[in-house]
């Protein structure tokens, strides 16, 4: 006879028969599990079961005492043992006790007698099957507790809340809406103050997608905070960037589409380097719109790209709002904003109907925005509004 | 009769007899499931299944042309198809057939004549298993190639070729041995040239593991490279790096345990500052060998910790060696080594005996560790050597 092939996994044989038991060990034992553990009740396989998971239950159904139905019911009861294949013997002629076993969540019914054959193909199915199902479950598990402490260390890049407190004393209220996806990825924004008053921004979007693109938007991070000293003129910080980034990412072909600007209070004025991201828009304090265009080569995609800064005027009561992707890239929603364009409507409608604060908008157009579209929405979603709230403290 | 439960999952029926097949699917149907696909022939079967994975096969065994077993046996040898479920009905008499059956690769087998309860009750176990299955091994997969482009990342802030040639200009080898563990980590190197011919470099390792390390290597990668102008002097660099790691990391108990160091190949001087990284230990010319203590508070845990340079001679012919965690954490190999000075001693005894290149000492130490105890390694294995290879080139 060949020797049959060594099987992992722990079986647990349930039955208060000696002769059964016994012929059951012995055949899966020649079939090549090495692991079976016996109960000769359901009392002392509920013992076995509270201290041990094993990778397959064969179950008896008639017992004194505790019967085959009452265990199964209690392993698919126990979140730890809920996924464990039961496999419940009957006799032949038992159709109602198949029915009951399958509504005591039986994996699998086996009629007796049984065939030695049928009984080793039936446990390692199931038991193979369990295993390979709790290996890719403890993945997931460990990977999404990796990916959750990533989204904590992503979530705390853009200015934290006594920095927020910090720009609104300057006279800008600052306000995100930022959405991961179930992965992490690139999406991203930070500011910093000058002394003079003025606040420089970056808002972007990481090429890539996932854990790549996190690890290249630290990377950007690490280059924006704390600013360089040149960070005051927008084309420097342009260059700094565009150098900066094509070396990190070199050869990887990958970008930062962002825009990057200083805002100032006091001059009522915004400049800016649009590099390839969507065009955002203003907000005007007499309810009007604009659109702002952020197009250019996203930087990083050439070290030596000449750029040039525009300006426009932002005055107490407008807002700026910056967004990404995601909230144009909805295929399959008929009444989903199409481009940039249609967002600055679909926002500019929403802002006419609530009349949110102004140091609210991002978040309240990213709630709505959400509650509309938020099923279709795949990438990660950033809306970023930067409203001048008031005069700035003057000396 | 109370509305049965709507069942996920594209079932797919193959039976030549007309009655057999419209009567499994009507009772599917019943059962809850809405997608289901008919199949009169083995040959139809094998048609159907060439463009559509279906979630679960119900199969007839006798039938003319391609018979059951045949389309089983395809089912499991074509990869795309080869995790689905396939439940066989067999005659009531047919232990043969069974055991045919299994041995084609059936998941089950089911006696005809076939019970409704039963029939659901299988169809619904197996499908519902293999779709959980199927979402765990698309996200696994999806995760894998995420990683595998992350360690691509991390893999590339060490100097690449160029630099390194660039270093042995200057009389200096570096020469390393990474082996990530199955996640992407924290372990990391980088070196930059000085004007003067010095070369500075660092080598640590980011508390944490997984994808948050990572993210947090890349953060330090972009303090370090390019250097800032004060780096050629350490203690100052160790005071950024504590600065800065530890504002990157607020809250997050994190840091980096590491040597800062400074190569001086024209004086034949190392200086360094240790941040609690495993002692390191230098190879000397004439075949001995020293322990270089890299204790101190990890980089970044405390904002303005005062740090000391210590000094050591290194001429050519001499290396020093560094390495991380990995090399003395293994647990369950009994000749393992157990501390820094266990795995100085084996790394001299191995160099002792093989005399390898001085500019290969890390990769030849690396190989021959994971040779020994590479099964026993959890970590990622780092390990580094920097060989004062000559006199460097005088003007």
């Amino acid at each position: 006879m060949p020797e049959p092939p060594r099987r992992q996994g722990t079986i647990l044989v349930v039955d208060d028969d000696d002769v059964s038991r016994m012929m059951m060990e012995s055949v899966l034992r020649r079939g090549g599990f090495a692991s079976i553990l016996t109960a000769r009740s359901g009392e002392e396989a509920l013992t076995i079961l509270s201290g041990i998971t094993p990778d397959c239950v064969l179950l008896d159904v008639v017992m004194p005492g505790i019967d085959g139905f009452e265990v199964c019911r209690h392993i698919r009861a126990t979140p730890r043992t809920a996924g464990v294949p039961v496999i419940i013997q009957t006799a032949l002629d038992g159709a109602k006790d198949r029915q009951n076993a399958f509504r005591a969540g039986a994996t699998d019914v086996l009629v007796k007698p049984l065939e030695a054959y049928e009984l080793i193909a039936r446990v390692s199915v199931h038991t193979a099957n369990r295993m390979m199902t709790a290996r890719l479950e403890e993945y997931h598990h460990r990977m999404e507790a990796e990916l959750e402490e990533a989204q904590g260390l992503m979530a705390a890049l853009p200015p934290d809340t006594e920095r927020l407190e910090e720009f609104r004393a300057l006279g800008i209220a600052f306000n995100d809406h930022l959405r991961p996806s179930s992965a992490i990825g690139g999406d991203y924004w930070t500011a910093w103050p000058f002394e003079d008053g003025r606040v420089g921004f970056f808002a972007g979007d990481v090429s890539g997608h996932g854990v790549s693109a996190a690890l290249r938007a630290f990377l950007l991070h690490s280059l924006l905070v704390p600013p360089p000293t040149f960070a005051e003129d927008p084309v420097l910080l342009a260059a700094h960037l565009d150098r900066r980034i094509h070396q990190a990412f070199q050869g990887s072909r990958h970008f930062v589409a962002g825009v990057i600007g200083i805002l100032d209070p006091v001059d009522g004025v915004l400049a800016y380097v649009g590099g390839g991201f969507r065009d955002g828009f203003i907000r005007r304090a007499d309810g009007s719109s604009e659109s702002v265009p952020l197009s250019g080569l996203p930087f990083g995609l050439v070290p030596d790209m000449p750029r040039s800064v525009r300006v426009r005027p932002l005055v107490p009561g407008d807002a700026l709002v910056l967004f990404s992707d995601a909230v144009v890239e909805i295929a399959d929603h008929p009444d989903a904003p199409a481009d940039a364009d249609a967002f600055r409507l679909w926002a500019m409608a929403m802002i006419a109907q609530e009349n949110p604060p102004l140091d609210q908008l991002a978040q309240r157009l990213g709630d709505r925005f959400a509650e509309r579209f938020g099923d279709h929405v795949s990438d990660d979603l950033m809306i970023l509004s930067a409203a001048i709230t008031r005069p700035p403290d003057m000396p």
